[in-house]
């Protein structure tokens, strides 16, 4: 998600913005540019290049857009649900773009179709705009805080109107969400690596229950919950986020290696390489590395050029042993006792393929290291992850872990390990949302109490 | 370049294959695949993904396949080049696919002209086909030695008939060719990595010189030079081939990251960190790094997606500062002195403008270390670098590369210590071209002695 | 616009009524199946031919369809426009297609804004859509009869529910609709032709002011006002219907054929031969040829290739000649003397270029002989012709008109004339709609009395 | 074919040209552009429209060009045959087009392959380029002419080099080619309907026997046989060349109508409607019309939106009766005695599927009338027609035919009344080629006379 109010190239600079956000979300991506007067909006499916790839900017002239790039859910219906949604009456026009997931959406669908509101897609994004314009309401900063106030979940949303951008974060703050500067124009964005991209300078992160409203004229900031507690997701640190976004402060890439250490610390091996599962693992492998003493070496390989149209294997070729997306590298691995860095073991499938391919490439041993917590619960806020009956640790022992995905040995960073690693300053930094590993939810969806967990 | 004989899903294990050697040329893509009665041809522009996205194999039915990847070069002009190319006469038909350069391939093309020949393209491998056919002879283990023998030059030639395959390698085996078994069939690849990738078993390089030809009845082995000596380029473990290669039975990743040890030894510095450009400096960084005891860091990124059809930003926004493949991580590089591992300058642009980006990202000091010797002169045997006038270290000093790029220093790895890092064991390894480094040319088109070389 | 209830290959039946349909809109297609438990949509911009090239029907699957072709109007905006548009709840979906204009839908469509209802597109299907639903009420026979009595206008719709189809015309029956039958499966069509096609029988024509609701249980039929006559518009006979198809019991090709007749009669002229304007006038004028004796040549063609992406031809080219859609046959016309029959003059702009290509392909005398009235008053109910100002007829004489387009000779048919073509049955056939000829529109839109027409 | 010499934007002519020509080939489009320094080529498979709706025409500046459409034969090896095919050399370059074909081409292939030539394609265009640069002789007058009088067959050609265009037509003259003239430019076309849709003017036919050669000096014609006789192909004026078009000086839609008016003094029959398969047997129907003092009447309709992605029906729904291509009109034929016209019978399963539509359609009896004469022979001219075997005049009488398609009544225009119909002055039109009709071939490949037609 990516905004920016002020540019005179706002539609192009978004599209490189979407560009730095592409591995948030591959299924489609949108822009909606405002020239004062209209909002345009072009979307599509597939990646960023290839939706643009035939659009001239010179069509999407304004001073002002927002941008999405779409991540796949169940309920995803083809194009119609690529964001930004673009909604136009009469009077005025908006658009809106949102990451995260709202609860206690269901309900409220069933409230406003019950009073003869017509719902076009399954989005949040969607419910949110027809919650403002709720009895034919006007869309302001009271009717946003009103509709937002209705949600349980976490969020972020960008609302583009003609003459005004809204940026909202929920309570926790559990997605990322920055503010920054290009010259005299605002840039917000999921994450600093796009402000970076761009040229920008990170200014900001948006508050826990801000919002946030940019005009030619002024930029306000009004709190719409009593006791907010930020609570940034774990996983953005643990593989969600590139390596060169910071998140409240911290950078990504310095907080995986810092991982790697902690887990080198907390579950050393002899052995004679380390390596990591590209890319994300990388980092913490390195981390791994240096604290244990051992040589990191390029153990596996990921095939770049695999894309979205590519033919899969029959069955009876994977069989023979056709390897494309990771491959192991014989020449580094024949022999040697390996320690393998991945970041994380949802089902653990994949673990179990790599472990065995590094196997069958020659490795003597394969010690298994995640550099995070076992992941236990399934997440509510927007992360699309198995059900608690397919996550592997949710039903296994460590150990049966191990023999599952036929390592010699396993063994996963502590939930203190990983905090360590996130938190370098309690005063700056709440807190982390690890209710994945821990069980430990910061919003819980209280039928009778949609709203109290804001006065918790 | 990817062929295999002997299975019954040829075009398919070459459709992988192909895939494993995308790096090493993404301007089109062919397979053709011979069922023993006839030979079937499908390729287009683009990369193998595309080409083949709606291809059905069973319309590519056959035993036996050869595949290759298109490199740009000036003389391209369009899909008529993208090779295989194949040739079919009333009798029968033959496939060719080639890498490498023909020195006098201009001389030879007159010659045919003046005959009577109407060569299609500006391929050396149409070249090939003339040759072999001129005077009507047939394709056979003579007419082929009889052909190459008129070559100067770097080549590896796959030659597929209906019901044969040849395999050549020039004398001095400049480019890396490499057989294969799976199961029962045979394999020939560019690099290891691509048997790799289908399941293979590397089975032996081709030597320099020796023609092999493979029937459902035999493989047969010709060598067609009687003084041969094996100059593997140099450029090939630089940068060229994949990390995850073997070439000459040398691993790509460990000779790179030796020559970052070896580099470390030889021109060490006091820094914070070491940083490699994404992707082939990263083995180098890393050996660097474990040399020197320096913590190795992610300070530069690359964006992964930005493809072909991606839209430039304009003059205008590029002064703003948007970053597009490479980024610096900012989190990283603030205030750091940075050891930059590059694995070699060509022109110097790139290497300006990343220790610019550096230094703009907060980096106090950038030492640029490149883990190749400088490149001096351009290279005649296939790989399209600039001309002497554009090589910044054929026109300059060192002391003035470091200016000119803005670095705070600079040094290159030596010739000498290149070859400490590529050549492990003398008796198996009999050297590496390194001519645009030094300028010892292995092979010269001599007008007047076409064949000398072979019998210096 | 075309549905079909009760047929096991539902989606492929409407396909091919599709196509009988082309002419009637070339912007966009689509298709909603229902299986009786959900509605699949798909839909795009171009011909019916593009739109579903890709599509595999068993996707569409299901018992019963509506499908529709898009005719271009100003407020188009791209895909979301094109229908059937489907729109779906938590507890059901309905889908919509339409043609013909409704006069008072900006006054409707503030009222529900003024509600809080967001409408995503301009069209009038939309509209209906959220009506029915106003105030959460259910979609049953009665909300759309309430909603259709607040529309001012023609219109002809269809609406599909996982278990019913209903099918509604305006109480003028302005626009077109049939009903037929395919097997026991019930047909739904804007003309004959496409029942014709899909190899069905007609049944009846849809009766103006009727709802017809047809499931597995039954086939309903409603009256939803007092006092209705049916008035077909006159442009479907004389150009927008294809000659193939009966509308109110009238073959088309013969009611042109007639109007030729009729036209021979009103004003014959001394000529050589006869030639119709390709394709919609070679009824006509075959009918003037055989009434007045002249022989009738094909003295213009119509080039069948010059297909949407066409590159027009410059300025520069067009001034040399370059003839694209229509050319005239020099073989036939020169040294002629040429009776034009043409179905209609709107602007003027193309029979003044047909005439000069004639005489400058040696035609001796050009008379242009259009077969139906003047039209000197723009459209309400669905057709996009030009506004007042730009229309020929409702701003010059005969002979202005004559002068303009430079012809030897002009007559119009006169009312009487047209209508004595078409009808010919008064107690079967009650009448036409001429307003565009003679200004008598048969529904107004009072805004004081929306619905007053209704009871006159 | 279509060629322009002279004109500043000759590939926007050509294009256009080509457009003209569409008719006679859907397979593929291709032009070849010179600016008098070099030639350039684009062509693709598709209808012209498809192939260059991505083209600008800057990038094909020049004043010369030619191009092709090309015909489906079952030779075809995907775009490498779509003409103009362009051969280069070292020193220069030329492009060749060519219709037709050669008899004696598969024992000249043979030859030149024994010599060491390379044929890339089975296309008779690539064997004369061969033939022309055999033993490496110049492209002139000369040797193009040597190269002509080797071939036995059907031809024009059109040779395009970098400073001149020449223009072949075979000795007999079977395949049309005209020369026209537009401003100072020269224009060569397969069918004047070419000429006339680009603004130009009818000069003449091309010779039979004569090659011309276009340059910005000269206009230069050599005839390069002693005795020929114009034969234009009957199938032309029957049903493959436009209407608009002059063959030989004869109108094509008249010398149809004219075919018509024989064939109802020859086959007259009592009925009560004439009606013609669409398209190119309306003229032929309004000519019996108009002889027989019957009413035409449109009783077939051709859906023309059924393009070449079009999905065909599956066998239940045509079974059921979904008739796309063709479609009865049930109001003009119903209870009908019907006169039906077609320009030709094949194999006569299109005739029996018609015949049986309008009597499902009600017709009371359909009585086929052919305008033209019987197909006893095969074509080795280069029309793709059926087999002996498959011909069905060629194994059943006129009564056995008329039981097979399941008419009333069958008759064939006699090859006097073609004859009549078509040569209006024998001192202008020295006769037709109807040796599909007669057995009476103008040329003949004798093996041991390959030239000896040439003599007779």
């Amino acid at each position: 998600m990516f905004g920016i109010w002020g540019h005179e190239k706002a539609a192009e600079i978004t599209y490189y913005g979407l560009h730095a956000l592409q591995h948030r979300g591959q299924e489609g991506a949108g822009i909606v540019v405002s020239d004062g007067e209209t909002l345009k909006l072009h979307r599509d499916l597939g990646l960023v290049n290839d939706v643009f790839k035939r659009t001239s900017f010179s069509e999407l002239a304004g001073h002002a857009a927002i941008g999405h790039v779409r991540y796949t859910t169940q309920e995803d219906r083809g194009i119609d649900s690529v964001q930004p949604l673009l909604f136009r009456s009469q009077t005025n026009s908006m658009a809106l773009a949102e990451v995260g997931n709202i609860m206690n959406s269901h309900k409220l669908r069933g409230e406003l179709e019950d009073e003869g509101s017509i719902l076009q897609t399954q989005s949040d994004t969607e419910l949110l705009a027809h919650l403002m314009k709720r009895n034919g309401k006007d869309v302001t900063q009271e009717s946003i805080i009103e509709a937002l106030q209705q949600f349980t979940g976490a969020y972020a949303y960008l609302i583009l109107q003609e003459d005004k951008m809204h940026v909202a974060l929920d309570p926790r703050g559990i997605r990322p969400l920055s503010i920054g500067k290009l010259g005299n124009a605002y840039i917000v964005a999921s994450e600093t690596c796009a402000i970076d991209l761009v040229g920008g300078t990170f200014e900001r992160e948006v508050l826990p229950g801000e919002l946030i409203t940019i005009s030619d004229k002024a930029i306000e900031s009004t709190r719409f919950t009593l006791r907010e507690q930020r609570k940034v997701c774990a996983m953005e640190y643990v593989y969600l986020s590139r390596p060169d976004s910071d998140l409240n402060h911290v950078n990504v890439h310095a907080s995986r290696k810092k991982m790697g250490k902690e887990l080198a610390k907390e579950a050393p091996i002899e052995a004679d390489v380390v390596t990591g599962v590209p890319d994300s693992s990388i980092s913490a492998a390195i981390g791994y590395a240096e604290q244990s003493g051992l040589p990191y070496e390029m153990g596996i390989i990921k095939n770049r050029y695999v894309g979205r149209t590519f033919i899969q294997p029959s069955q009876t070729l994977r069989e023979q042993g056709v390897k494309l997306k990771l491959a192991p590298v014989r020449g580094i691995v024949e022999g040697k006792r390996i320690v393998m860095i991945d970041d994380s073991i949802v089902r653990g499938t994949t673990s179990k393929r790599i472990v065995r391919m590094l196997k069958e490439a020659g490795a003597k041993e394969v010690h298994v290291r995640i550099a995070s917590p076992a992941i236990e619960n399934p997440c509510f806020y927007g992360i699309d992850m198995s059900t608690k009956k397919e996550l592997i640790a949710a039903n296994h022992s460590i150990k049966e872990i191990g023999d599952i995905i036929e390592a010699d040995s396993v063994a996963f960073l502590s939930a203190e390990g990983l905090e360590q690693a996130i938190i370098k300053d309690k005063t700056i930094h709440q807190g982390i949302c690890n209710a994945c590993m821990t069980g430990d939810y910061p919003v819980v969806d209280n039928e009778q109490t949609n709203r109290s967990y804001m006065k918790s």
